[in-house]
């Protein structure tokens, strides 16, 4: 569980002892001078984390832990991938920044990298810092495109941090910075195992979540909504894939009523699902073809795509937003009202273009793809069928979730929405105690490894949440 | 005006030639796919830059300017300074990136080193990826703590391009975003050369500019406002220095009506002024001490102030909100709703401490200050004597404005608020023909170099400006 002992050699080559110390000290300092992202911060005890490898970090105390969260599902080439290191290291060298307004070559081939991987016409890119700021700007073009100010986005979603994307947010990080004048209207998305729709299959489910969805663009006035935002696959709200023929239908939605259709793939995108971007998953058939039965052109085409994260697996932050031929004419001989210091910063764009090449050329793709259906999709249904307090798995690639549950036949959660309980607190703990970082939300504890994790060390994330659901069926009731 | 001809060799080590084929590489696909900030996306042409050092760069065609911009008045270390770019590969080598609830060594010293050098008990620093989301944080946390919602900001400024950022700007870029909704009320600041105030002093400039700030806050109803913001020193809304006693009597009214002030430092900040902080210029006397006058601990203290570009000269996207010890107390026991996955990113805080421990032993701050005192200032003074054309020239350290009019007494801008002229074009044109990249805005152009600009340097930006300011005063009425 140590680092390399025989050496006392951190992989960055720093020495253990050494790291031990300075990671006390980032401690302390953390402490006296940090404020910590969506916390009480009198009452977080933020653990060091002083060196990362591959699908593995290292704690404050030197241990081993493997990273079964990807950090914030966000290091899709897992830690310290080489070819990127060697990227940053080199485009510092070259060229550390440059504004906006000048043309720059790792900006420029990010943007044609990018563009050659999103469907349809979607070939330009908006550069931002983040996925918050990638969502805020879509939003703005759609606004200004359709000239019309409303957005429907889906409870149990998330889109971001800033004012605009923590309103478009159907979670409850939205509640206390929802002062009601952001635009927002919120709809139910398909999700059968808790249908509001009192579903019974998935084709159930979909249909009425389309027809649903549909009443309340007629109630909200079609005239008056600017965009509908959905994330291919919702993330931190539970990994609801949707089902076959559900994007396909708001895509016929959008069309017939001249509503932009954008796709966070802030999450889901760059390999998360087995797919460059989740999208890709869903066929245009309406009835037809769902998850995993899109091939080549037959893909559900989304007007705007957002993306953070996995595009540079956030070794420099990145975000930002693919856009369609029609949008982009909007802003052709009309100024685009908005910007940033940072769009399409040649370190950051240089890291994703030695990302998603490291991710092209070792096959990661079709590694996240492979684990999903070959590993750790047969592996957390047999969870499932073992242990009672999991209600349900579900997920694609290396994107799942593993719903917790207090009573089976109710489908009462291990903690309430909104919250955690001392349940889900010792499923935690017993996470890392046997060494392995989860990413947990509420009830669920997701498996998210990097697309590059190798078969044994998925089969070793499964084997530690085989642990961790024994301390979770004792807290049935 | 070359690259080293004499050995073809750019500062990167790159080969001219090669280079320059990769900048037009860069251009083409910049056109057909990066869609640029602020721009009618088919009216620009951006230039290629394909090589930087220093208060230098080099444009596609291999031709070296001198960036009298600073880029976006961010690059205040200059380009490339070897220590930043070396601590930029070392932690790419070592972490590129861990999620913010971990402690982590990069981020604890760079809050350190920041609250340290902030007034007050400003002793906590919440990181984000810009200005935009810093000034959005910010908001956000002063809504929390006050329990009240309005915010006021000033008539020209800016504060960052997300909706509620660009929201609380106060110039023409807020326009097509502005739907009425956001909470912002904006107020008239000091501004003596075109005072709305009518005043005839800088002693009166400041006392009616107040008064009128407490009287919009009393009509607005001090009990529903939230925070003041103000740039210390308004930025790319023209470099005001605001008149001794301004900041110190809005602290004043602050302090009289339970108001959060918040000092936007994002492009005032890291020395620009030639202090750590903008607001370190001005003293709290409230009829006294002014720009400069502040010693020591006699300095205005906001409640928080907000940060981005010169914290790392923006060579890793990094903002930050620092916080005083009351607010941070309010979400000590309850969560801050609010968060990125980017927040103390560990490649963009250790190139922030590789500058600040630049700035500080390379004694960046001072030169700063005297580049403004004893050259920048005499020299802009006298091409405003020598050049009808120019309405006024202000500011201080290394952040000036040259306020360009086409009739000196009706002092009728050279180009319109909020737009361009030919006037302004030929003058930006001249410029850069002489081997110069000036920042402008609307009738302005500012004199922004970097830090750590050399005596020479500066002059030859002089020497460029007065040529440039030849061809503006051909087009006074």
């Amino acid at each position: 569980m140590t680092a390399s002992l025989e050496t006392n050699v951190l992989p960055s080559g720093e020495d253990v002892s050494t790291a031990i110390a300075a990671g006390q000290r980032a401690y302390e300092l953390d402490r006296k001078h940090v404020f910590h992202s969506w916390s009480a911060q009198a009452q977080i005890d933020p653990m060091p984390i002083i060196a990362a490898q591959g699908s593995y970090v290292w704690d404050g105390a030197g241990r081993k832990l493997l990273d079964f969260s990807s950090q914030l599902v966000n290091t899709n080439i897992g830690h310290q991938h080489p070819r990127v290191t060697a990227a940053i290291a080199a485009q510092a060298q070259k060229l550390a920044t440059i504004a906006p307004q000048y043309a720059n070559d790792a900006r420029s081939e990010c943007a044609r990298l990018i563009a050659e991987r999103t469907p349809g016409d979607l070939n330009r890119v908006f550069f931002t810092n983040g996925g918050a700021d990638a969502n805020e700007h879509a939003v703005r073009m759609a606004r200004l495109h359709t000239g019309r100010y409303k957005v429907m986005t889906r409870y149990r979603s998330y889109h971001g941090g800033t004012d605009l994307a923590i309103n478009m947010t159907g979670d409850p990080r939205r509640w206390r910075n929802d002062y009601g004048n952001s635009g927002m209207v919120h709809f139910d998305g398909p999700f059968l195992y808790r249908s509001v729709f009192n579903s019974e299959n998935e084709q159930q489910e979909c249909e009425r979540a389309l027809e649903h969805l549909e009443r309340r663009v007629a109630l909200e006035g079609p005239s008056t909504i600017a965009a509908i935002v959905l994330e291919s696959v919702p993330g931190t709200a539970g990994i609801m894939v949707p089902p076959p023929g559900y994007m396909a239908g708001v895509r016929e939605i959008c069309d017939r009523y001249g509503i932009v259709f954008i796709a966070d793939e802030v999450m889901a995108g760059f390999g998360r699902t087995g797919k460059w971007f989740a999208i890709q998953n869903f066929g245009t058939g309406r009835h037809g073809t769902g998850a995993s039965g899109a091939t080549g052109n037959d893909t559900v085409t989304p007007d705007l795509i957002t993306f953070a994260k996995g595009v540079n697996s956030g070794y420099v932050p990145l975000g930002g937003v693919a856009i369609n031929d029609a949008i982009a004419d909007t802003f052709a001989d009309v100024a685009y009202p908005g910007g940033l210091t940072y769009s399409g910063h040649p370190l950051a764009t240089a890291a994703a273009v030695a990302t998603i090449e490291a991710m092209e050329s070792e096959g990661m793709i079709d590694n996240a793809a492979r684990i999903g259906s070959d590993i750790l999709g047969p592996g957390l249904r047999d969870l499932a069928a073992r242990h009672d307090s999991v209600g349900e798995v579900r997920g694609l690639g290396v994107f799942w979730a593993i719903e917790l549950v207090a009573d089976a036949a109710t489908k009462e959660p291990l903690a309430p929405y909104g919250g955690s309980s001392p349940a889900m607190n010792a499923i935690i703990a017993t996470c890392k105690e046997n060494g392995m970082l989860p990413f947990a939300n509420f009830n669920r504890i997701h498996a998210v490894p990097p697309c590059n994790a190798s078969d044994d060390e998925v089969r070793e994330g499964l084997a530690i949440l085989d642990r961790a659901l024994d301390v979770a069926d004792t807290f049935m009731k």
